[in-house]
């Protein structure tokens, strides 16, 4: 998305924003909702904590978090830290609530204020692109990272992966079926099926993006999803 | 694909299979042929100890093979495995080397067997589909999740992902030309941005399949992949 575009959605469709806002804040939340309690109590060690530990995870994944290489990053002890975490799973399962707090944050909230229909698709795809170089994600998408490791270890960090991951889609098809309503997209084209092929869009940018190096690859992202969007229309 | 399929690709257009193949060997397997030239000495313990090693790193990614484990697995002391393997990063590109040979045999050689053109794009499309399923993936496709772990990872393990998966997304655009010059496909097409679009949705349908465990994963796969290919027709 170019400064551009941001200016654009930022300008268009203010109205009912905070309302959308409320509507989706719990889409986004509902995973545990008991960190965003602690970080109103403003435990700022613990926060400090998982923000390391998040930039370790999207370089190393979720299981590539080491409590000693955490506390040793913060420069405090091993226990210290134990004092704010009792184990290291529940240190992952706070990391995806950071990070889906940063997505909803850099992507979905400022997408927003763009008017419904493609208009707002546009603004949540563009900034989904961009998601990748997030400063706090060193190493790239965390969630893509978590969902090639956790896919086969069942437990409470891939249920919370698994729950944030599925309101991202439910999220996405909603954004089509309200394109839909709009009169923007037919009325035959297949919600869930979009949000897959939308999906596909941008694990393909990351790995051409992030493994291939390749230049191609926002040009591609850009030029399949324009395919879609302009197959989708009346 | 269907058993039907795999009969039709088997039936059909099997001249020049074998100088197909001839012709696409050095693409997949340039990587490390020392691995193969060894195969042919009948190194059977290494090639057992690759196995185990390729079964483990199908679930916990290539950083979580540990020789030690490896051992245990196969009954061995970890001083026998030693004797094969100097370390670790030799043994993960060996790992990728083992499963871009299975790949090739199940994936590749087999959809050549389907006549140039569209029905050879169906047939490699069905087939890697199909791939993440194969008997020596319990945790699905070891490509995507040594993606995730190598992309930020410089090294000969890196090297060795980048080369062979670049050298099947070639494969892929090259059969995306192929289709063109069969007339199967508009000329206007971009055989790249092409194999990018079926990257995607093989992408997204791991990921639906494995993280979602979602039975709409397949189904939104094939349709996706029906909407590509009427859109690139003639």
């Amino acid at each position: 998305m170019t400064s551009s575009d941001t200016l654009t959605t930022r300008r268009v469709g203010a109205q009912g924003n905070f309302i959308q806002l409320l509507k989706i804040w719990p889409l986004i939340f509902a995973t545990d909702r008991s960190y965003y309690c602690r970080m109103a109590k403003g435990n700022t060690t613990r926060n400090r904590i998982v923000e390391t530990a998040l930039r370790a995870a999207s370089v190393d994944g979720l299981e590539g978090i080491t409590l000693g290489k955490v506390a040793a990053d913060m420069g405090m002890s091993k226990s210290g830290l134990f004092a704010h975490f009792d184990s290291k799973e529940e240190l992952q399962v706070d990391v995806l609530s950071a990070a889906a707090e940063k997505f909803t944050a850099v992507v979905v909230t400022p997408a927003l204020s763009a008017p419904r229909g493609e208009p707002r698709l546009r603004a949540l795809f563009a900034r989904w692109l961009e998601w990748e170089q997030n400063e706090s994600l060193p190493g790239g998408c965390v969630f893509m990272h978590a969902a090639a490791e956790l896919d086969d270890r069942p437990g409470p960090a891939r249920d919370a992966l698994v729950d944030q991951q599925k309101r991202w889609m439910e999220t996405l098809a909603k954004s089509v079926r309200l394109t839909i309503d709009a009169g923007h997209f037919r009325a035959d084209i297949d919600p869930d099926l979009f949000a897959f092929q939308l999906f596909g869009i941008v694990l393909s940018y990351y790995h051409s993006a992030r493994l291939f190096r390749d230049p191609l690859a926002r040009p591609h992202a850009l030029r399949s999803f324009e395919a879609l969007v302009v197959a989708a229309r009346p």
